[in-house]
């Protein structure tokens, strides 16, 4: 290791240090022992422009075990990114800071993925991968290699014992992302002690069984073995590449060097300053790097932007060569101007018998297909049920990357993951698809989409008791209330056709949030009053004929037909209730309070929740006078239309239930 | 393979196509293709007592493809047990049924755990064997192995795709669960086709990187190489093995072998009297089963009884030698006589000093540890943080199977399922922990016990934005309403010592309901007006003097001391509220309507409710004419206290938003 080099590796340790311990919180143990590999990476083999990050065809990094956030700030300051100043590494983990605990996407420069939760980050980092394969397999002609870059990750053990790791590295395999290289911070330690607690796998063999080239680093502060490393899994073009990288946690620090206390606390002032002395950091001022330092990272970082100057020549090169590609790129890669569909009438046609919502969403999704040139999407191994199959749009696979229908597997997590990496990367909108009761494996993912802010489409079919034979294990209950609950997250059950395309217009114009469809197995009836107004979540279907209505029944998806039924009948007997349609509550609760009131004026207290799910949540609506028809329990099994008598779902029970309420306010 | 056998085994794909057709509905591939295991197994190497089921000491079958539930019926229907008689076979998946879609544990006698989610019964076995590994260690004795059994698991392509079967499998090997034989039914076709799309990794080798013996029967009917297998699987007795049998799905149905076709759906009329016709079936009968395959299975099934005669007369004698296991068996076994610990003053105490309930909960671990011998549980590699370690109680590893604590490694999904398999072995009480956020992974496997009402605890601390500087990833904000919207499962965020007390005396008394505890990272006073009323789910903390309160302050965990400055700062103003502290929605709901209307008159409605989460599933309480404090987004990194301050979790802002509410109603 050359002087200068070293000092650099040593200034990413110092600087992680530090932070760590002027925050007294944090993660020490990560930054020491991969600062090599990082430095090796980012200095010697990435492409990457400081100056403009979001460079189309940057190399990808994404650092799965994002508990080491302070290694990933220390090297955006020292590279030059974003300007990250040695305050904002002095404020790391403080209130409004560049340098949150965890890395956040959107928040800080340079961070490609937000990552914390273990292993989300090797499913992220697949979805780039296959971003790339795709695109490239669009655009590339021959001697101009547009989309041409590689995805990087780094993570532990702790990634590599989660389940989503398998998934997707099984799936890279199989779909042989030879531009996918994967770091295995090898270190042995995880938070209870020695990972021979829980782990004495082979994971080197592991990897080889999932189809990817392993390579070992004995020293990973070996800046040479690691570059060699690199440059062997580049040649490689069959396979993605696995390189084990052997490391000490807390590297450099005597009294924490392979320990789990190096984890996750601070060194503590004495073991900071040991590490300095330890390291021949020349002051122990903290944040202190030499001017030499920061003057070698400025001059990578220089020779770094040339590589975008060349690149923008090549672009500009095809553009004028191969015009159409270029308006081909804009359609991928600038903002979609999509809310012309809003008059579209071929959007909103529909032929005008029962259907089920998930056979109108595949009907929705092969029309988006030709609208979209860049809508790439699949299922958990669920097409044919999902209806999610595009049609002649091809399969995505290792001999077709242009293929648009991806096959995920029997794999929801890490699906999940991979349509994030999909939409982080640029240039695609996507969707994924499996049961709604399977959201509850998608579900740790679609809560990093919804703090990314990123317009993922989750297509969740067979939504309620409407399962029918396959029983409890199969029909959603809580699910509802799970994904309404979520931040920035935003379901929509629709009732209809007219519902269904509404909230596919949500999910495709969405900018920053993603959204949920979440669809009937079973035909649903084309409902009367049903309109885009369901693009504001909640709005009135059947109307009172009253001033103030006598009551309101409130329903969603498969249910709305049972309350305009309801309706009917109570006009039968002089009660005139309102019929609010709500397929989204997330959307509704946007609304301004006017719009509020005027679907739900406050006045009328007696009004009924009717879905086939838990009543969580209902209750905002309900309020203290109110009642539902919800589910109680579990579903079972048995044919669908049993399942709803048996569970209260019909017009008597909801009529019956109305009245009741009416009665008693 | 001698006709009796061979026609035994046609019984079961008859058996099982019938059902499926007269049901229209249901999964034929699976049975067709795997019958031949699945008789080898069970008539000639599993231990088991059909007339018995529940007998202790029997192998664990469990069907992880849980969708072949057709196999697992025939097979129960053949053996006799529970008298599963043919009538049952042809009410598949109808209403009330013995068949329904998938095996449901707890309603089919027979069934050893509800399956139907891919992977989850591979970790529910693994759960099995490792209760087998520590119940032999602590019951054994030289000559008396009273607790001596195998755990088999039948899975597919799509449980070995499932990131859930890597974590548990991984978990086995590093354990070498020799007593634990995974049959995986290779056959090479998924529901979207050929695996090959999705799926082409070394399976065998992947097992073999987590310390499996592998073996592989190329033929899937051949009962010889199966049984030779099953043979080299008990004769290794440091691993468990995976046995690879190479099968067709929908094997016997010309039109339909070997396709996708045949995994879900019905063969069609015309097919099941094709299949019946090329295995040579003497009668086209729907449900037919020659006599002599009846009195073939009867036999088999009486001579199996056998076991159980033997191992009834090893016990007693083992009860006579060893009158003090005799007793300890009794403790582990018997149905915990623990509701006296409601008066135990011991069990209730605590420091009156501030603390934070995850510590809290830390001392009650270690209470329980003493009183129940069978307590067994841990972490998944967060047990420093969860404080979830039993001190002096060993740690569960291969050298040490009587360790009460055990490593799950970053597995929280893998480990949810695990605690399902031990709960489900009998003989134990367990845990599992992880921080709260993180239930999100644990979720899937939750339902399931929620689903077969089996009492395993949830220990997930660092409840709220109080875990501070790591930040929104690890900032739990949706998911109390994710657990509180499941049916038979109970949340409770206690609000000090005497509430932990309380959620710990619910959890380990729970006979059919899981329970989480939702504990905070940061300390928390001692609240003066905490009482065992706890165990009601909500109840008056701090009351208004007055019979009908100005208004009512809702409030759980941490926000219950907000609630309590609350009332005193009102009153300064001659505002008199009264303080509920909610540490349990689940449970309070399942009060009567008089104490529920006792601690919440509908007469007030001037309602806040308080909560460092989203406010999904408060507006039960909370009414149209309440108001919120809670959680509108996700959280951010800083120290918990600025966190707290920053998303309005302060005194004056409680006051101010009870004011508002009080004036406006």
């Amino acid at each position: 290791m050359g002087k200068i080099e070293e000092m650099s590796v040593n200034a990413i340790r110092i600087l992680a240090a530090d932070s760590v311990q002027k925050a007294n919180s944090g993660h020490p143990g990560l930054p020491l022992g991969c600062a090599a590999m990082a430095y090796e990476l980012w200095a010697n083999h990435m492409k990457h422009n400081p100056k403009n990050p979001k460079w189309v065809n940057r190399d990808r990094f994404v650092l799965s075990a994002g508990h080491g956030s302070a290694l990933l700030y220390s090297l955006l300051h020292l590279f030059g990114y974003g300007n990250l100043s040695i305050e904002d590494l002095a404020q790391f983990r403080q209130e409004d800071s560049l340098t949150p605990g965890h890395p956040e996407y959107g928040h800080t420069v340079g961070v490609e993925a937000t990552t914390g939760p273990l292993g989300a980050g090797m499913g992220m980092s697949v979805g780039m991968a296959m971003a790339e394969a795709h695109l490239s397999s669009i655009f590339n002609k021959e001697g101009f290699p547009i989309v041409d870059h590689y995805t990087y990750v780094l993570g532990g053990d702790g990634c590599m014992m989660e389940g989503i790791t398998s998934e997707v590295l099984s799936l890279a395999g199989t779909l042989s992302l030879s531009k996918l290289i994967v770091f295995y911070d090898s270190n042995n330690i995880t938070i209870e002690g020695s990972t021979d607690i829980a782990f004495t796998e082979d994971v080197e063999k592991r990897m080889q069984a999932f189809g990817f080239q392993t390579i070992i680093v004995e020293d990973g502060n070996d800046l040479e073995a690691i570059g060699k490393a690199i440059q062997e899994a580049k040649a490689e073009t069959n396979k993605p590449s696995f390189i084990i990288v052997k490391t000490q946690i807390g590297y450099g620090c005597p009294a924490k060097q392979c320990k789990a206390s190096a984890h996750g606390e601070p060194l503590g002032i004495e073991n900071v300053a040991a590490l300095k002395e330890n390291l021949g950091w020349e002051k122990q001022d903290a944040f202190y790097v030499p001017d030499a330092v920061y003057h070698h990272y400025k001059k990578i970082a220089e020779k770094k932007a040339e590589d975008e100057t060349t690149w923008n020549k090549l672009f500009l090169a095809y553009s004028e060569k191969y015009p159409e590609m270029k308006t081909l790129w804009q359609q991928y890669f600038d903002t979609n101007a999509l809310t012309d569909l809003l008059n579209k009438e071929e959007f909103w046609a529909y032929a005008d018998k029962p259907d089920a919502t998930r056979n109108l969403s595949g009907v929705m999704i092969n029309r988006i297909k030709d609208i979209l040139p860049n809508f790439i999407g699949g299922s958990a191994d669920l097409a044919p049920s999902n209806k999610t199959h595009m049609k002649d749009a091809g399969d995505f696979s290792k001999t077709n990357y242009s293929g648009r229908n991806i096959h995920y597997g029997v794999r929801e997590l890490g699906m999940a993951a991979i349509g994030n990496g999909l939409a982080l990367h640029g240039g695609l909108k996507t969707f994924v698809g499996t049961f709604f009761v399977f959201s509850d494996y998608v579900k740790p993912m679609a809560r990093l989409a919804s703090l990314m802010e990123l317009p993922v489409t989750y297509v969740l079919t067979h939504d309620s008791i409407g399962v029918g034979e396959d029983g409890p294990t199969h029909e959603p209950i809580e699910q509802l209330a799970m994904l309404r609950a979520m931040p920035n997250f935003t379901v929509f059950r629709p009732a209809d056709a007219t519902e269904t395309c509404a909230a596919w217009y949500y999910a495709i114009t969405s900018a920053k949030t993603p959204t949920a469809l979440v669809l009937s197995r079973q035909n649903l009836p084309q409902l009367k009053g049903a309109s885009k107004e369901a693009l504001k979540g909640g709005y009135v279907l059947a109307d009172s004929n009253k001033a103030v209505p006598d009551g309101i029944i409130i329903a969603s998806g498969s249910e709305v037909e049972l309350a305009v039924n309801a309706k009917v009948e109570l006009a039968k007997e002089n009660i005139d209730v309102r019929v609010v349609s709500m397929p989204s509550v997330d959307v509704f609760e946007e609304q301004s309070d006017e719009y509020k009131e005027s679907v739900l004026p406050k006045a009328v207290r007696g009004r009924v929740a009717v879905e086939a799910a838990s009543d969580f949540g209902w209750g905002k609506y309900v309020g203290l006078d109110g009642a539902y028809v919800t589910m109680k329990g579990f579903g079972a099994s048995a044919p669908a239309k049993t399942l709803f008598n048996k569970f209260g779902f019909t017009t008597e029970n909801v009529v019956a239930v109305t009245k009741k309420v009416l009665k008693s306010n």
